[in-house]
């Protein structure tokens, strides 16, 4: 880490690669000598289409997409899925399996119930959502149109450990804080999407992988631009694509591949997971929130069990250039949110700064 | 302008001010002694906040915005608003009076009918959209919920010059090709809403200028992310905000208010509109689009009648240092965008190298 620059653990929007905003700004006023900013391309021209294809073709590699499957990119983040899913697969009058097991799948449920009925397939909320409910304790509904599961909480720092085997209705997952950080069998799903805050690239835009098969049943009030058919369609272009995000994240799995790929971020976050986990198991100042069966590698939650003592612990921390490891407002606490771009020298400067604070308290 | 970059007339996203792309590439890895790029913090940090609410405060500073007004950055530019338009404000079985004077009107009327019931009350269809309806020609319905009109027709190169009198009609305006090109009494209006991949930013994200007394009375079935409301109550931040793109509008009116804001430009986009209308009119090989009375200081359209010479003028052009001079693929011809970021140097020398292509030809 250059000696100006700070650690930040924020949950997004979060790091991004150095050498990728190095690129960023070598490239700001002129772009391989086409004489302009990556930012002032027109989006049908044809130096800007050789980056969008790019960066498509990239992504559908790093995640190994099958062909039945096609990539979106479409602006609003995820919340904007939340209202899309439905409005897309519910069908008139139908419903949607829902697995409520933190902060962002109990708003995704209360937008899809909007569009029609949502089934409480499971829920975490019993144990403020510091677990992950197991297979045989999902209610399935054979006539459900989708089900629908949030594989990695931000806030709680809880992660799925299996794909739900949903005997054939279709699985639909936000993915928003782990996707590219381990591989996925995108087969398996229809429809995986993720806000590209976290591992991707700068806020403002959400990757949608959806299997083609699914698009076209949308409700008759869909908002044309929530219409996956048309984004199918228009290859994410019937509207003026958020253009400059796409470069990023075209930069970002460029640095990617370097790192050896998803199977390369997935031995790094459960290194630099273990570091932190490892020392919260043995520290008797600080406990990890969430279950341990159910520990996520991007976003680690811990606390002191002291409010005003958490408080310290973060503002001293921020003091020492660990950026953003309060706790989500919600819940309170800490968090370390460890994605793809934060270094394993971030995560075990951290441990060390922990380790003092914990002997000086 | 430097000598490696070209003068890009692209109908958007367009060219941006070359010192706020020096601004952004000197502070993408280090904002401000930041330790982090602005595209890698929380949106909820105090330093993201104080440039969010910096680049509001001057936004509502450059536009005169009265404290009846809130300003809002949405994602998904102005197709969104086409959507989110009818659903805040048609109301359960409502009407609203649409003018069709180009390609996006079209567009956003087709979308309105999906949520009530639209009156078309005007069209240049007729002329081939080369014109704009009188104040005397508008059909207006006393009891339409909105009025809806393009200010600016980036295809077609006409523009309104006039505000539409709607009789206390809640006025609704897609200034996308013209907001911050000149004054404009936002009192008048209801909403104005502008796509910023023109005048204002990267492309990814709009602005929404809003009679706050509009807000609240969405359709049921409004996706959260499109609600007004909402976006009043959390400040544009129910979700993560395009915050990148949000720092890079701040970026252009710092630049703006170096240029004498709003006043500033309307005088330059005078002169340059002027300049080249004043050679079209001189011109025996190139003619003006569209009818004198209507046209666009922002997108200028003509065509030399051979749609062959058109394209090869277009291309020898681009060779030239000139680029996306070719017209829409709707209508073929030329267009010359020249919003804000176009220096008058760029028109001079577009003019020059057309009276030579028009003595070699």
């Amino acid at each position: 880490m250059s000696n100006d620059r700070i650690y930040n653990f924020s949950a997004g929007p979060s790091m991004l690669p150095l050498s990728v905003l190095e690129t960023a700004a070598r490239e700001m006023t002129n772009y391989d000598g086409s004489g302009q900013s990556v930012m002032e391309m027109s989006h049908r021209s044809k130096v800007y289409l050789s980056i969008f294809e790019e960066t498509k073709a990239n992504l559908k590699k790093a995640l190994s997409v099958p062909d039945t499957h096609e990539i979106l990119f479409m602006q609003g983040g995820a919340t904007f899925q939340f209202s899309a899913v439905p409005l897309n697969l519910m069908g008139d009058g139908g419903s949607a399996d829902y697995a409520i097991t933190g902060n962002f799948a109990t708003v995704a449920s209360k937008e899809a119930k909007k569009y029609g009925t949502v089934n409480i397939a499971a829920s975490s909320e019993d144990r403020n959502h510091t677990y992950i409910p197991a297979q045989p304790d999902l209610k399935l509904s054979p006539d459900a149109k989708y089900f629908y599961y949030c594989a990695n909480n931000t806030i709680y720092g809880t992660a799925w450990k299996y794909v739900p085997d949903t005997r054939g209705v279709p699985l639909v997952s936000d993915m928003s804080s782990e996707l590219l950080s381990k591989p996925v069998d995108v087969s398996k799903f229809g429809i995986i999407f993720a806000g590209v805050q976290k591992n991707m690239a700068p806020a403002g835009m959400a990757v949608v992988i959806i299997d083609k098969s699914l698009a076209g049943h949308e409700l008759p009030f869909t908002p044309k631009i929530m219409s996956y058919a048309v984004a199918i369609e228009k290859d994410s272009m019937d509207n003026t694509p958020p253009a400059y995000t796409i470069y990023m994240l075209g930069l970002v799995l460029k640095w990617l591949e370097t790192q050896g790929g998803v199977a390369g971020m997935e031995k790094l976050k459960t290194a630099k997971a273990k570091l932190l986990y490892d020392y919260l198991d043995a520290s008797a100042l600080f406990s990890g929130c969430a279950e341990k069966a159910a520990r996520s590698d991007m976003n680690v939650t811990f606390r002191t069990g002291d409010a005003e003592l958490d408080a310290r612990f973060a503002k001293d921390a921020s003091a020492a250039g660990f950026a953003n490891l309060a706790g989500h407002r919600n819940v309170g606490g800490m968090r370390a949110s460890i994605y793809n771009a934060m270094p394993a020298d971030g995560v075990t400067a951290l441990v060390e700064f922990m380790k003092d604070f914990e002997k000086n308290t």
